[in-house]
């Protein structure tokens, strides 16, 4: 009963438990999955009826500039840049993270000193920013070289172009330091691009207090943007003007209704655009982002390690001895907002989790993965989801 | 007072009629830019709500598998494949139509034989088209030629590797001769990618029988998505095997939830997909879709032709001769589903139109451009745009 407790003590000094409103969330359940799709913000259904409705329906194509369509790429990056620490004017919002982050790493490639021939990438990221990075080094004509987090400063050196890197490891959890990696980085000559996709949201990134080059992210965890929202790509200012992008659709051209043959990319953030923007999803995007008005992202990284904490906590309390291991470090300087255990019989332990109105996910082969997202999850939901795991155990 | 009457004669023996009441239209307006924007399908903000209030909201992360998310970008390509004359399993939506025009045309690049260094885009091109063909020759070694439609046969040769062609002009609503031009690239030992933006819905393109190699098309023109909804990629199925993407994202994985290092590309279609799929945009369109149930592409081409050969007629009998120049060529071969007039102050006679309640749009410099979408449009429409095209003039 200790923890019971002590989960409505800390939920009654949470200075975020209000923030929990503005979502829509099933009765009951405790989801733990926002690390993987965010939860429906109240406003996004309204905001979509009001966008189709009346924007498509009635105003038809004179929306693209009077209800601001055709700018809500650069608008809506201004308004996840305080979220991840940049000045606006430097990220634009389109298409999937797969695609930003070949934008993202050709572009790094071709800002480099020519000489340079090799591509660091993290062996431990999530699949698709592997694949992506091999394609981007085979069209560049550079070697892509996989290494562990741990081994970057080792493989750095004078043939480094461009290293790309998870902020926070999808499986484990693990946050790395971006601060010095990048300082290292940049120590040898080369640029840094990290995907935010597991801390944007969840802790303070400092993109532009680190000095990072380039970086992308999703928006569809932390973000709570709706089922594969639209990613971002952020493009360091003092970099976008020899940003040279390998997707230069026209869009982000410097006059895209000139429909001249030559490209001449636009200034800023917008030369990271390409096609016509998705509306729908892009301005579902929008409205979820007003669940971050007033909220300062120290105070949701400080209740986004009580979270952690107080799981552990609690999981030590009620999970016998030696059935679950530990993925995620223990240390607050290496964890993001999510708990990785592992167990042998991790799929079958989630499906009746799951059964049971606890809903984390299973990764391939033998990891429990709990996410917790600050804005809707609170203690209480942290002790349920320790017993009800400890009872399915 | 003939072409009023006229038009109520064509109005009440047209069959397609019916299907305006599947749409919803501001009252009393006559929208001749479904070539830009197609007007929204009554069914779409129900089914917003639903995938938005119900699927996110209440199923969350389980509506991956159970609300059909997943598999969203290859059975709603199946839902289009009718409409553009292919066999299922060959089409996948997803990404903007310049995202698809980079996979598609570096894919023909490296279907082509090795030795050939030479790819042709249409000089005449929507822009983008031959901004991203030059960022795809250029990433893969290969030199852009830029020729206008009427000048491919002359430039195919042994250095051909691969040809990107727009099905129709964006602008002068020709509608080039996809067989023959297919026939003569394949003659010539090249690939054949056609931009079907401009004709997809429109009147029939014949993929699968004409022997095109790949092609892609935006969906928010005449198959009525919404804006800037996913655009789609044919990958020909005797070429799937050995098409190789420039954007090996995760979901075009064989395995995508293995989660290895190695990217092994998926069989058929799914292999053309990237990033995560952006769902409310990709449901949406699916709903859209419906408004095609029962629908015979050739007698929506039927319609066409009548619908732009009566503004012609009506054009011909309202405005002053020399006053516009037509712009479309006559003939019905080869012409597409629109109108283009030319006058020195179209964007200023446009402008009146659309204060007068008929929206049509206007290209730099001097272009009115008129579409006409055989499932919303009557003739009654077609009648009355001609008769305040006269009274702006």
């Amino acid at each position: 009963m200790f923890h019971v407790k002590r989960a409505a003590e800390l939920d009654a000094a949470d200075e975020l438990a209000k923030q929990r409103a503005l979502f829509s969330l099933p009765e009951g359940l405790v989801y733990l999955d926002g690390n993987s799709l965010g939860a429906l913000p109240r406003a996004v259904p309204g905001r979509l009826q009001d966008v189709a409705g009346r924007e498509w329906g009635e105003l038809l194509i004179r929306s693209w500039d009077e209800s601001g369509w055709w700018t809500a790429p650069e608008r809506i990056g201004d308004r996840i840049a305080p979220l991840v620490g940049a000045a606006a004017g430097q990220i634009v919002v389109g298409d999937s993270t797969s695609v930003n982050v070949f934008k993202a790493l050709v572009g790094a490639i071709r800002l480099a000193d020519d000489g340079r021939d090799e591509v660091l990438v993290d062996a431990t990221t999530f699949p698709t920013d592997g694949y992506i990075a091999e394609s981007a080094a085979r069209m560049t004509g550079r070697t892509l070289r996989p290494v562990c987090p741990e081994e970057v400063l080792g493989a750095l050196g004078p043939r480094t172009a461009a290293v790309l890197l998870n902020h926070v490891d999808y499986r484990s959890g693990r946050l790395h330091d971006l601060p010095s990696l990048t300082a290292a980085i940049h120590a040898a000559g080369a640029l840094a691009v990290w995907d935010l996709c597991h801390s944007a949201g969840a802790l303070p990134v400092g993109l532009d207090e680190h000095g990072v080059d380039l970086a992308v992210g999703c928006t569809y965890k932390y973000l709570n943007g709706g089922p594969g929202s639209p990613a971002y790509l952020y493009v360091a200012a003092r970099h976008q003007e020899r940003f040279d992008s390998p997707l230069p659709g026209w869009t982000g051209h410097a006059n895209p209704f000139g429909m001249t043959p030559e490209y001449a990319p636009a200034d800023g953030a917008v030369r990271g655009r390409v096609g016509t923007p998705d509306i729908l999803s892009m301005l579902a995007l929008e409205s979820s982002l007003d669940v971050w008005e007033g909220v300062d992202v120290a105070s949701v990284r400080a209740k986004s390690l009580a979270l952690t904490d107080f799981f552990l906590e609690c999981v030590q309390a009620y999970v016998p001895e030696g059935r679950l291991e530990l993925v995620t470090p223990l240390a607050h300087a290496e964890r993001g907002s999510q708990v990785a255990l592992r167990c042998d019989d991790a799929g079958e332990v989630m499906k009746a989790l799951i059964a049971r109105g606890v809903v984390g996910d299973f990764r391939h082969p033998d990891v429990l993965r709990f996410g917790f997202t600050p804005l809707y999850v609170g203690f209480g939901d942290v002790e349920r989801a320790a017993r009800v795991l400890a009872e399915v155990l």
